[in-house]
């Protein structure tokens, strides 16, 4: 990516450039390189200006501004989530990003983040289990499968090796459609008619669904021994997806803790339930996995930092891959201060 | 502007387009119609969710996210304030918004809004200023003649008739420019030696300088009687235009008092100083100014709400003035739940 000649201009990745530049790199090299940009993010976790997303909830969904910032850069995600879309065949998460310059508040990238957002949180939920799994695992069960489905596969595939997947989901033809598409990525697939059917013999089980309320997806008699279970579709309130006797049992970390105790799973747990925060983990200053028994539970809500890790990525990707528009999006007066004669002057 | 016939597609009102629509509208007739839209908003002020602003602040300026929503419309504006930027050739402050359906979440509009901002700021001045300065005031004076300057003059003269500018600032060739610009809109304009000099006769004062400090552009005894004082620079932690004296002996008007007791003017004062919100003058629950001798001041910071009219103002006019890109921006495969199939049917 070329500096741009004009300030006026910011680079626009659509969703059709997004799509294109995934599949030049490829969805594995992708998540895999992207896995990376979150790893190393989170092990600097502490340069980071975090604050919880700002939510704007409504009867139907709920929209947010997720910002953050490493004092370099500045990165922010507009997100919806809007369980009804789909009865109008529309997703029910949508997002788009900035990536900005602190020095000058000029926005550096604008770009879709609908497939950016299910890229960054299947590789954040791999790059968690890789800390948190026991090694070796090879077997995972995904219960919900829809948009986020194959992601999750396939970042697990591509950091973890797992390769064996069993599937559920309450509409069984998210399941086939989930197999059919994940059918060239070499995984061995058995789609199952229950989620109790869908976690035997796995050694991880991620939960996945949309549903905006409490449920049990994941009941206590379901977990056995040294499972890790990554709990990606609990993530605001009122929508939970295990029963909160697992937690009990469990290590839970989690990405913010303030952030967490509102939206994860822990929503259901005191506010002291013990948690611990995953880039400790990572960093080296506190303890993942400790035995083979345990449980692990990554409580995955979504944070800011992953959007920008997310976007960083991308921007480093366009140098290679030229695959953005020039967006007209910034005023730039030959003068700074003139920006009344610039308008006069557009009237010719 | 029609339905999109894909949901994919948003709206983009780029920098270019949006001078082309003021300029087909005209730049008096966009003030005046916009500042409807301004007034209607803040008379229904309490139906809408109000949040201070999300400030990234760093060593040489702010990075903020503006968000506000109606209920049935959500709207946010990032904006940056850098006084260091106009060095390197670019703007202090740049912007863009974001319009969305609150029952899906999806964004309708994407603008620039930095030529909207300057107008919205001075539309919202001007409403302001009907309620609370002397009938038939015609003469201003602007200390502080940078970008936003010329705005201001010119949504005064639409709004409430003003016709004799008064302009200081401390590159006297700033204010030859706002008043070379200015030229054709038939004001009578004095460019002055000193801001003592600019304030004498003037029924007005607008006070909008780009330092970040606090600064004493207005001393108490150059504020007579019965002026109206419009002070625009004053909009963040540590930047202030007056001396607080003034404070102590005017009426001080505000847009959303825990915004303005950060960011305002009165930063200066205790937390209990008094202030008359100015949605409740609009709607009639609070007097604006009550005698001819009174100081009135509207501390102006800038609202989420005033954005919000601003890009709803835009979207209206785009349906007679089709000044807009169609941007790619939210993913929409042809099955919702099916994400990942949307990226592999790409793949040709």
């Amino acid at each position: 990516m070329s500096v741009p000649a004009n300030l006026n201009i910011v680079p626009f990745v659509s969703v059709d450039n997004m799509m294109k530049l995934v599949l030049a790199v490829g969805v594995e090299t992708f998540l895999k390189e992207l896995a990376t940009f979150v790893d190393e993010d989170f092990r600097r976790w502490q340069s980071f200006d975090k604050t919880p997303r700002v939510a704007a909830h409504s009867r139907d969904g709920v929209i947010e501004l997720m910002p953050t910032s490493d004092g370099a850069l500045y990165g922010f995600k507009y997100v919806n989530g809007h369980p009804k879309n789909t009865r109008t065949g529309r997703q029910t998460v949508t997002a788009f990003g900035v990536l900005s310059d602190v020095d000058t508040g000029y926005p550096l990238l604008l770009s879709e983040m609908t497939i950016l957002t299910a890229l960054r949180t299947a590789a954040t939920s791999a790059v968690a289990a890789r800390y948190l799994a026991r090694s070796g695992s090879r077997t995972m069960a995904i219960i919900g499968n829809g948009a986020q489905s194959e992601f999750q596969a396939l970042a697990f595939k591509a950091l973890l090796g797992v390769d064996r997947l069993r599937l559920y989901d309450i509409d069984r033809s998210a399941s086939e459609r989930c197999s059919r598409n994940l059918k060239k990525f070499g995984f061995e697939i058995t789609v199952c008619n229950s989620s109790q059917e869908a976690v035997e013999g796995a050694d991880i089980i991620t939960t996945v669904t949309a549903d905006k309320q409490n449920a049990v997806i994941l009941s206590d008699n379901m977990v056995g021994a040294g499972v890790h279970i990554n709990a990606v579709g609990g993530d605001c309130p009122g929508k939970t997806e295990l029963q909160k006797d697992i937690l009990g049992r469990s290590s839970v970390f989690v990405e913010y803790p303030p952030q967490t105790r509102i939206e994860g799973e822990i929503q259901q747990m005191p506010a002291d339930f013990p948690v611990t925060e995953l880039w400790q983990v990572m960093e080296g200053s506190a303890s993942g996995r400790t035995s083979a028994e345990q449980i692990t539970l990554f409580d995955s809500v979504g944070f800011a930092t992953e959007d920008f890790s997310a976007l960083r990525y991308v921007r480093e990707k366009l140098h290679q891959h030229a695959f953005f528009e020039q967006l007209d999006l910034l005023a730039d007066p030959d003068e700074p201060r003139d920006l009344f004669g610039m308008l006069l002057r557009a009237a010719g």
